[in-house]
């Protein structure tokens, strides 16, 4: 089954909306999170995405490892939220973000269940000024064209309202 | 009658777009502007926006007070720009967001009159750097989500083109 | 014959896209760079693009002299890329842009053969702390906005998939 990709700017409404998309199959769901509470501010964020979710949510942390975490997730309708901190996670451990993606880009394809992934859209600004800032625009930038490529659906997000790129609504 | 919220980037033509969408009804139109001259850079700014507009717009300056200027806009067909504005104004004097988004949106609902509301859009650049400007950014995100979820219809701009999000054309 | 603009943010796909749209027509295909090999990122980022295109490309440098190149090109499709780095170019010069983009469009209005041209959309983001960078953006945004009024077709590309803001797919 293909899945469906969420993209959005910060505060776009994305994750409501993934969120609604997964609901529209049977519970329970997986919540796989890739953020981690390095900070205050970071944990008032994660802090408030699960105050929206109830009980029929599982959490599933996975800073790092996806293709794990969507076997661990196995039948049941999955959210993976988001691509972008999982993409800085790899960044900032120096892992190969190549071989990262292309491993799971193999757990999609090998997955069964309805499956929807959330990136931000993060190269529609002015160039910044910093380099590593270029670089992770950069990287973000592909990952988001691949995993777009592959997607059954696309959808972009802006003030909660999607716009279909590709595929179904 | 529902109101129409017009979302873009800076430069994007978002205002001309508004302008051209209150002039579909009869004039005169109120211009309700957000903006204070605090700066030569800001006073440029208005005053090429004030040159687009001719007699038949009556401008009512609201840096604060939105639901008092479009209650003085009264049966006046009129143009809120911009609301990203509006919320710097808000923040900077440390005043009550939420409260001041509730008191707009019950001025929206009591109105008669066609109302179109121009909001910048921020989060699709790479996360800044300065906590007050992402503290900023999730503010606008949300306001724009809010508002977007109680509007009829929902343009978004960019190089002048609009992208009906909601609502029509 | 009309033109066709193609916005999109950093690492969008916009340039592929673009690619594809001028290899629509028969070959040989003109690709007017504007980019200049400052440094060694810079240089990186040439090579990439040049890596994708192969032999039927014919390959023009015009970091200025926009339509000297489009003369060159005569009769074969070409792609410009991009303009918002021939805007750097231009500022970067003290060059006067409205005359060069005067000169740009009766070039682009005196073409018979197709032409795409790829621009970067850079208003998205929060605005810039840097003077410079503000003007930049407005400058950019406003030869967007004067390029689109014009373009027949123009696509806005997001994680490589285009979508049409104006004329055809």
């Amino acid at each position: 089954m293909g899945f469906t990709l969420v993209l959005g700017g910060a505060r776009s409404g994305k994750s409501r909306h993934a969120e609604a998309l997964v609901a529209r199959h049977a519970a329970p769901w997986a919540y796989i999170a890739t953020a981690e509470a390095w900070d205050g501010e970071m944990r008032d964020r994660i802090a408030q995405h699960q105050a929206r979710r109830d009980a029929r949510w599982a959490t599933i942390g996975a800073p790092l490892d996806l293709p794990g975490a969507l076997d661990q997730a196995g039948d049941r309708p999955a959210l993976v939220d988001c691509l972008t901190l999982w993409l800085t996670n790899l960044m900032l451990g120096e892992h190969d973000v190549a071989a990262a993606t292309a491993a799971l880009e193999a757990a999609l394809d090998g997955r069964a269940a309805p499956t929807v992934l959330v990136a931000n859209e993060v190269g529609l600004g002015i160039v910044p000024e910093n380099r590593l800032a270029r670089a992770f625009r950069d990287q973000a930038g592909l990952l988001n064209q691949r995993l777009a490529a592959r997607a059954a659906h696309v959808h972009f997000v802006a003030a909660g309202l999607p716009l279909v790129m590709k595929g179904d609504a």
